[in-house]
């Protein structure tokens, strides 16, 4: 893994940097969260939208805070697209991924930040600034502090599908063809449960579900998660096995005998 | 409403006492939550069923409360069913509402308690252990204490279907024809969400979300919902229109206007 030819500094400067810009995202999302004025049609009514005010400004204030710290590296953010960068490493922001949970009150949102290189994040961090509980994982680190303190991240040993639990967001999971591949998963599964967000991906990295899958994501999506399930020990993948940096059909799974199973299914 | 003709004395200790009943129910909900050891099949595996177990002994200790500061009650629990008492007043507990929630980890469940006379609940606590949060509603009271401070509850007010927000917990909702009715609304809605569990109701006395809507719910389930919702200007009732005191079909809505409108479709 490149990262391991990281230096100790470099390497303790990047975690110090990413929890940085989840203190300062927590703060600007929290700003609107649960507002009596916030409403999935306020953008239409009044032409405010604390949606998408509270994503611009938690990205801005990231790219505030790698503008002073670390100037050589790129970003790549959900609301501000690319900036260049000249040190081979990339920053990937999403300030609020699961806008409809935020819009709705439910702590499931989060806040997602990657580090990643030339072969994929080699860093994440998984935010829920509600419940305050952070989940990191990559260059040596995989923890989570949160209300019950702070532990080690660990994917949940090998058990047969018709024993796992599986999460998506939403029933339908992308196009009708991809609904179809994951209801054969879902068949298959002891439970499945909806509505999670990106926080199903966290709930895998602490060894709580196997399974995770879902359809029609952006790197910035997956970034993150990536980073913090493998350092769990986790697999993800898209649906062919194959690399999942850059979003789309996404599978993570807790460990390979599962994730070869429900492949197996995904692939029809 | 009945609950006018306590005296204050009453009204406060009542309140005190649900605190106290949310306190010791989450010291015991909490020990057991995302223990390595815990997985839906552990029961058959080695005879130790760690949600069981954690529904067990959140009940007892707040039977051990009652037993102490209020030994005229009834109490109705989910575990240990019914105990007569002799002040009109009944203690309806569920120590855990959304025992899958709890056993993938999710911050969805949530302790139960509700005190209700001949009329009905009269007071309601919806508490989030693993979050902090605690929604209160009844005999004078309507607010929510969590990781954001304290606030008055009020349900949002009225827009139409169109614009509105519906959680349920299952796809399935119930029966065949439950969740044709379910989907009937769902259709009609601005956005659907799934698998929050009793966290879905404390939402809409948030003034967050405009309907929830489920089935096949027991007593237990409903009664301290109903109170909390009820104090934040929302009403519930079963999919006729009449009582959910008991369960079976609930819809709870923010207000009358969407109320009405979903009450229509769900009937066919």
């Amino acid at each position: 893994m490149k990262s391991l030819s990281l230096s100790d500094d470099v390497r303790l400067s990047l975690i110090a940097v990413a929890h940085r810009l989840a203190d300062v995202a927590r703060a600007e999302t929290l700003t609107h969260f649960r507002s009596p004025v916030l409403s999935i049609e306020s953008k239409g009514a009044s032409g405010f939208d604390p949606v998408t005010q509270a994503d611009r400004a938690a990205e801005l204030a990231m790219r505030a805070v790698l503008a002073e710290m670390r100037q050589d590296d790129a970003i790549f953010g959900e609301e501000f697209g690319r900036t260049a960068g000249t040190s081979g490493l990339t920053w990937v922001l999403d300030p609020i991924d699961g806008t409809r949970a935020y819009m709705s009150g439910t702590p499931t949102w989060g806040v997602l930040i990657a580090v990643s290189d030339a072969s994929g994040p080699i860093l994440g961090v998984i935010d829920q600034p509600y419940i305050g509980e952070r989940f990191i994982g990559g260059l040596g680190l995989a923890e989570v502090a949160g209300p019950m303190g702070r532990s080690a991240l660990q994917c949940r040993s090998a058990r047969p599908l018709a024993e796992s639990v599986l999460f998506t967001t939403f029933p339908e999971v992308g196009t009708a063809l991809e609904g179809e591949a994951f209801r054969r998963v879902a068949a298959r599964s002891r439970l499945t449960r909806y509505g999670m967000d990106c926080y199903a991906y966290a709930l895998l990295a602490a060894g709580q579900i196997d399974l995770v899958i879902e359809a029609g994501l952006s790197a910035y999506d997956i970034q993150a998660p990536i980073a913090v399930i493998e350092a769990a020990g986790g697999i993800v993948t898209n649906w062919q096995g194959g690399s999942a940096h850059a979003g789309g059909q996404v599978i993570a799974a807790a460990n390979a005998d599962v994730h070869a199973e429900a492949l197996c299914l995904l692939g029809g």
